[in-house]
C-alpha cells in the first residue's frame, strides 16, 4: 500500500498530461474498453496503452480483463484524495486571509494615539 | 495568458513533487522569503530555487523582490482551478453511479415477465 505522499506524487503526475485527463474525463461517464478509449485519440494504441499504464500506477484507474476485452474503470476514491489535499490547502489559506482581514479591521477601528505636546 | 489545459498541465506537474507540495503547504500559512522556505529543507538553496521556479511557472506562486529579499506568496485562484477540475470529475462520476443505482432499483421493483405457456 502506497502512503499518501507517494499516492499524491503519482496522481498529480498522472493528471499533468492532457491525454490522461481526457481519459479520466471519458471514464467518469462510465467504464470503457481500451479500444473505446483509444478510438477518438490521434495516437497509436501503444501510446494510449502507455498513458493507461501511468493512470493504473497512480491507482486512478483499474482494469479488468474478461476474455479478450480489457475494461477500464475510474477509482473516485483516489481522485477524492488529490481533491482533498487541494481543498485543505485552499481553505487553510483563505482562513488565514480572513483572520488577517479581521485584524486589520479591528486595528482600523481603534482610536489613534495622539502625541502629547510637551507643556 | 495560458489556457486552462496548459495551466492544469503545469499545476499538476508542479504538485507531483513532495518538496513542492511542502512549499505550498508552508505558503498557505502566509508569505515567506526564499531563505525562510529553504531553511527547513535538506537540500541546497539552488535546488530549492529550482522547485520555486517550477511553482512560479505554474502560477501557483508569485514572488516579489524588495531590496535583497524575495518574498513568495501562494495564488489560491490557481489552486482552486485544479481543485475545481477534480471536483467536477468526481461529482460527475458519483452522479453516474447514483443514476445507475436508481435504474437497478427500479428494475428490481418491476414485476417480472413470465413466459406464457403455449396452449
Amino acid at each position: 500500500m502506497l502512503n499518501n505522499q507517494a499516492t499524491l506524487d503519482l496522481v498529480f503526475h498522472a493528471l499533468a498530461d492532457p491525454t490522461r485527463r481526457a481519459i479520466v474525463e471519458r471514464l467518469t461517464r462510465g467504464p470503457a474498453s481500451v479500444s473505446e478509449l483509444a478510438a477518438p485519440m490521434a495516437m497509436s494504441l501503444a501510446a494510449v496503452m502507455q498513458h493507461l499504464q501511468v493512470l493504473e500506477e497512480s491507482r486512478l484507474l483499474r482494469t479488468e480483463k474478461r476474455g479478450r476485452v480489457r475494461t477500464c474503470t475510474i477509482d473516485s476514491d483516489v481522485l477524492a484524495r488529490a481533491e482533498a489535499w487541494l481543498t485543505q490547502r485552499r481553505t487553510f489559506w483563505e482562513n488565514q486571509l480572513d483572520q488577517l482581514g479581521e485584524i486589520l479591521a479591528e486595528d482600523a477601528l481603534k482610536p489613534k494615539k495622539r502625541k502629547r505636546r510637551k507643556p
